[in-house]
């Protein structure tokens, strides 16, 4: 088997967000439909994040385990072409068997845009939220460094199952003005749930005036969801890029590797045979 | 009467152009109806250029002339309340009983999107021409020197009945990359059926190496359609703003003003009774 990395972008209008659900139409179901065609064989494709419905993907990345032969240019194209016009490939590349898009990534980028002119330019309907009062965003980026750092984000997340801890570290935080446009990105090793969209909604308080920049330390000081804005819409989240380690994780299987097998990505010299 | 001159944005990919047509939705048709349901009164308004279907517009001017009492401000408040989001009041002000959105325009500038990157950019489909092979964008902007000035541009049109002239006057025209994007912008006291989406055309084949810059010369001297290159889709083309001279034309009703009456826009002295 082989195991491609494949790096996506989509307008994510018109998917119910990456993961497969019966009946819906989303990003992993009409990937693994594009490469079942492809390949003639049933193909599981997972993905960093698994973005919720309306969240677009300029950099999205997933992996799949494969015996088609085909060169990862012949990947791009051939996806291109099977692929409706929304989910493009961008990338690919053959990994060792041991990559895991999910489990391997070291961060995350997110972007949020906001609209912040006197009227919803309607090119950037699909991809912004229109907020209307003017937003001072050198306060919200002063405010958002009280995140920068390793925190339980419990504020800042809606509550799902399974989820065991909410810490997280933020390793990145800013907002930008460009003309009538405010974004925020957000660089962590990993997000809770509607994190980046909640971080969103306080700072908009912040920005238009609403509360105090000191208060956004009180929100994450309360571990409280209640105590923080309103989660932003879906349009205006961008997942911007992932970043991996050079060298990927060692997957548990490596532990039982025989001495003389190296690794797939040629790491690490195997002990001597004794 | 009071003559507003409404600026108006919109996406022009669900419009069937700006021109009222039976049993379609065009953007003079919805302006139209807001206006109506605004003011009470069956409105008509004029537009300096009558976009095609699926041409976009980020600054489109148009007037009209109302009875109603209402502020500029209302009426750009009010109109973005009755009309769909892919149709936007920007800006109103009134004006002259003389100010003709179209017969007063001084020039227009629109600019042709291209997406020049190896896959078309799902974000981006409604508002740009993918073309695959990489363009010079120097070469093109060269080559489009010739077009600068006043010329017939009967090469860069397509025919269209009660069309009395075609000399225009390029007065700029540059193309410039940003990314994978090349764009190029012509501003012109004029333009004719098509001209911009043909220019493009023709400068695309320059771009891509399939013809030498000189060919743009040959084909304006040639003034016969086929010698240029393809029309590019509609999709690309924005209309970006229209110039109107500080002063507005004056009217031909002001040549029979009487004396002592000033002309509404307070241009010149009225000659002395005698």
């Amino acid at each position: 088997m082989r195991n491609i990395k494949l790096t996506v972008c989509y307008d994510g209008t018109d998917f119910h967000g990456w993961q497969r659900q019966p009946g819906l139409r989303t990003v992993q179901q009409v990937l693994e439909e594009a490469l079942h065609q492809l390949t003639g064989v049933r193909t599981i494709a997972s993905a960093s994040s698994r973005t919720d419905a309306g969240v677009h993907a300029l950099g999205q990345v997933v992996h799949f385990l494969t015996v088609s032969r085909h060169s990862p240019e012949t990947f791009v194209r051939a996806l291109n072409a099977l692929m409706p016009r929304d989910l493009r490939a961008l990338d690919a590349e053959e990994k060792p068997q041991a990559f895991h898009a999910t489990l391997d990534a070291k961060s995350k980028r997110y972007r949020y845009v906001i609209d912040n002119g006197p009227v919803a330019c309607p090119f950037e309907l699909r991809y912004s939220w229109h907020v209307r009062p003017p937003l001072d965003e050198a306060a919200m980026n002063d405010a958002g460094r009280v995140l920068l750092g390793r925190h339980d984000f419990h504020s800042f997340e809606t509550e799902w199952p399974n989820r065991t801890s909410s810490v997280r570290t933020i390793l990145d935080l800013a907002v930008e003005r460009s003309g009538a446009f405010v974004t925020l990105e957000v660089e962590a090793d990993g997000f809770l749930y509607n994190m980046v969209r909640s971080i969103a909604g306080t700072l908009i308080k912040v920005g238009a005036g609403k509360r105090p920049q000191g208060w956004v330390a009180d929100v994450l000081a309360a571990e409280n969801r209640v105590e923080a804005g309103p989660t932003a819409p879906a349009q205006g989240l961008f997942l911007v890029k992932v970043h991996y380690a050079d060298c990927p994780r060692h997957h548990p299987a490596d532990h039982r590797r025989r001495p003389g097998e190296h690794s797939a990505d040629g790491g690490g010299a195997a002990p001597p045979l004794s």
